[in-house]
């Protein structure tokens, strides 16, 4: 249960969405609003750590981790002030298990490729062995934690992900659920995604079981209108994801259906239906 | 705005107040529910650091902070599980400004000495150099955060704390006063200190320009009884102090009135006015 | 390529080991002497990472673990000033690879064992995904970082540690041998390990192919008698056993032979050829 | 005791000297071999915490420091990898008193300022609250950690650092000098600074007591040239300043004199003598 950002456009500080809005996530790792547990109860504190990956002139994202909370923190303030990426994306987590540690924290990336989560499935630890025995084994090595989400990622990658992203996330899915409904047929499975090859931007949204995971796209320029009039406008042909709106939910933000595989390509937001199953 | 403990009787496993109770300190870091500001906003988390320090064969106190959030802190879990202490206090801490760092978490120590705080000074940043410079000169090398807290403490160490405890607080309280009111007339002072040497707990509730931080103890054996059976009984002649209270507030917990300088020892509970100002 | 101690006698402060004697394992951590590579360069530094476990009144060791260095850490100066012990022991790391977090560092534990480990396996990488699936389902939950000496732990776990220690660690370093044998005949695997249930103390020391880890033992309560006199007399009825001594090498500490499987109960150490494979 | 590097020339990506080359700062974070104590020990271990300072297109500075080794450091890597500037420095952090916390990490920010340090003053703990007095009120609220090194830097802002930066420096090296040889006749003062303001950079090598710290130069676009071609070459008109230099001591670096000021800008470097005193 944690809270992402995501954008891709004309290269902008990543302050502009990670640290400055009223309602940014670094305002959202101490206070979120949409984070809902299937009981109805709001997770507002997502201080587990957190990570962000961004993309400027090299073929490898930059990565930066830190275990500690988001707020308060004077690196991550600094970096965001600093840095600025065409595409971008920054999570802050918060687990209910699970070892607080960098190799837990989000982004996950391999080679050029970045990937983030917020959700969670039922039972893991008791399907976590099963998954990881379908990674490949030459990406194998790269497990370095012990979360349910780079174990996702690297499956992916083993279907295919660097190939045809949606192909390759639909097994992954696949898989999952064949693991998990052998151990309970009422099992959950509750995805929100967003993952980059550094020229594509793409997101997955899939819920089995229960409410999905809300996830919001903007194209709008001035989706961050509330805010100081500097940082009014985002810039044309920019989209920004996220798993809940920066400023209040208004009509500049639409609402990705469940069930979605996106790709955001030059300013280009083309939305499939993920999954016929 | 934090929240603490303090506890002083029969030696007990830290984690009988720390941990285990449903609504222990480390379950208020992620969620208090008495930890209003002025203006009655609700701050749930405390997840700037947290600390502990502990009275059991040494002289000196045990000291064990970090600058995570004390949930998931695996080194606490297992420290509360093994340690037992005549004396004890536990801290979490919630900071809107100031580093977050081993150094600005409590409890401080000073030889035999310990101090932990919750509440907060307006204009600090004007007025600690006229404050630090109080300190007595041999002390002055003893600042090793950036804190308001230990700034009160090494204050209160420089007016005789060692010696006359209540007097001391009353000077540092005064000199305090002093050095605010010239800046702002309206400013406000609020503190909720406990204080130990390994023989004695004190405490001290005192507000001046607000409502006081809520401040609660209990001689009641049965002040836990909500928690499970067999952490159900507290020893007799053991006394907790809380900035609030481990179960639901009820009838075995006695809030300590404003303006008060509690003083705990062999389990007789005296309660003197602090000042008469 | 780590340092580490080992205790089991008469309850002690842990500083008495940890940080008190002139080449105490912290000194060790900052500049050890004895810590050379198979191509004799010295590796001083064992600054990444450190922990301690230790057996007192419950059944379940108290585990510290950080991912700082153990030099300068007030944490660990304070716990070991305050923390008795019959049975303990203590590690600092130093890593070529395999990232800084708590859950790489050592001892170990699981239920009432501990587990810890200076050396390495060549190509670990490689045999890391068959070890891994060597572990029991029912265990493999437990991997919660990204080392060897973890693995090893759950692999020794799984052959029956908790029943014939000896036995399950001869099928931990077959198993090895086995996966590694098959990478590169000329593979290295190089074990010099403290194990404990709290009742026992046990060591290996092992090496397939180079030089092995020094490891010694001492029962002689003037092996610490170089240092300062309060600190002079370890209690009788008390063996310390180390990666290398803590003062100079003299003829209280006896060098345990390669190939060697040591069992420490009640002062008496029995010794015993591990492997005659 | 520490390590640093500073640049300044045409843009470049930080792990041009920061991570990659054979004896970079990181590789001395773990082996200096120039780090002498007036007692000839070798210092080889920089492990307590290192920082980054940048310009590239903000008014002020990058900052991104940790507590941790600069040795496997993923964010390190990560950073210097991604990050272009125009003018940068780098420091490592051996110490031998004061806690190991982010805020004693170099180098310091003020503004568009950076400044870090290598030295030390003996009877730092005597002479700090002088010291600290002399600071301007308006500055006091800056000091957040408990180095001499942000005591120095905060001096010399008081004394006009950001007007006339060499007189500025006089005035903080006579004000130390006085407070320090009260203390003591034969204290020591050694400093080896860098400081920058984003458009030049300023280094002071200047010792009192005891042989200076080494302080190198070099504008010779093949002063890295022992290492890998594809960094072989540093851009015409840079600047390299380094407490010991990245690649063996040869005739591409010149060192500076001791009570040196020296000031570079558009790649003109002028050396002045620093004090007449």
């Amino acid at each position: 249960m944690c809270r992402w950002i995501a954008y891709t456009g004309e290269p902008i500080y990543l302050d502009r969405l990670v640290t400055k809005p009223d309602h940014s996530l670094v305002v959202q790792s101490l206070n979120s609003k949409m984070n809902f547990t299937n009981s109805g109860q709001l997770l507002s504190t997502n201080g587990d750590g957190f990570g962000i990956g961004w993309y400027d002139s090299r073929y490898e994202p930059g990565v930066f981790k830190d275990d500690l909370p988001a707020w308060h923190n004077n690196n991550l303030q600094s970096l965001c002030h600093q840095v600025k990426a065409h595409t971008f994306m920054a999570h802050v987590r918060a687990t209910t298990t699970g070892d607080i540690q960098r190799t837990n924290c989000h982004p996950f990336a391999y080679q050029n490729w970045l990937f983030q989560h917020n959700g969670h499935v039922s039972h893991f630890s008791k399907i976590r062995r099963e998954l990881q025995l379908c990674i490949a084994p030459e990406l194998f090595s790269e497990l370095r934690g012990s979360t349910d989400s780079e174990t996702f990622f690297l499956l992916a990658l083993t279907y295919g992900l660097m190939e045809k992203p949606k192909q390759a996330l639909q097994k992954m899915v696949a898989r999952i659920l064949e693991s998990l409904l052998k151990v309970d047929k009422d099992g959950v499975l509750n995805l929100s995604c967003a993952i980059s090859d550094g020229k594509n931007l793409y997101t997955l949204r899939f819920s089995h079981g229960e409410a999905p995971m809300t996830q919001f796209y903007s194209t709008h320029s001035a989706c961050l209108e509330d805010l100081e009039a500097e940082n009014c406008q985002m810039p044309t042909n920019s989209t920004v994801v996220v798993s809940e709106p920066l400023d209040t939910f208004g009509d500049k933000w639409t609402e990705i259906a469940n069930n979605t595989f996106t790709s955001i390509h030059d300013s280009q937001v083309e939305i499939e239906t993920f999954w016929d199953g």
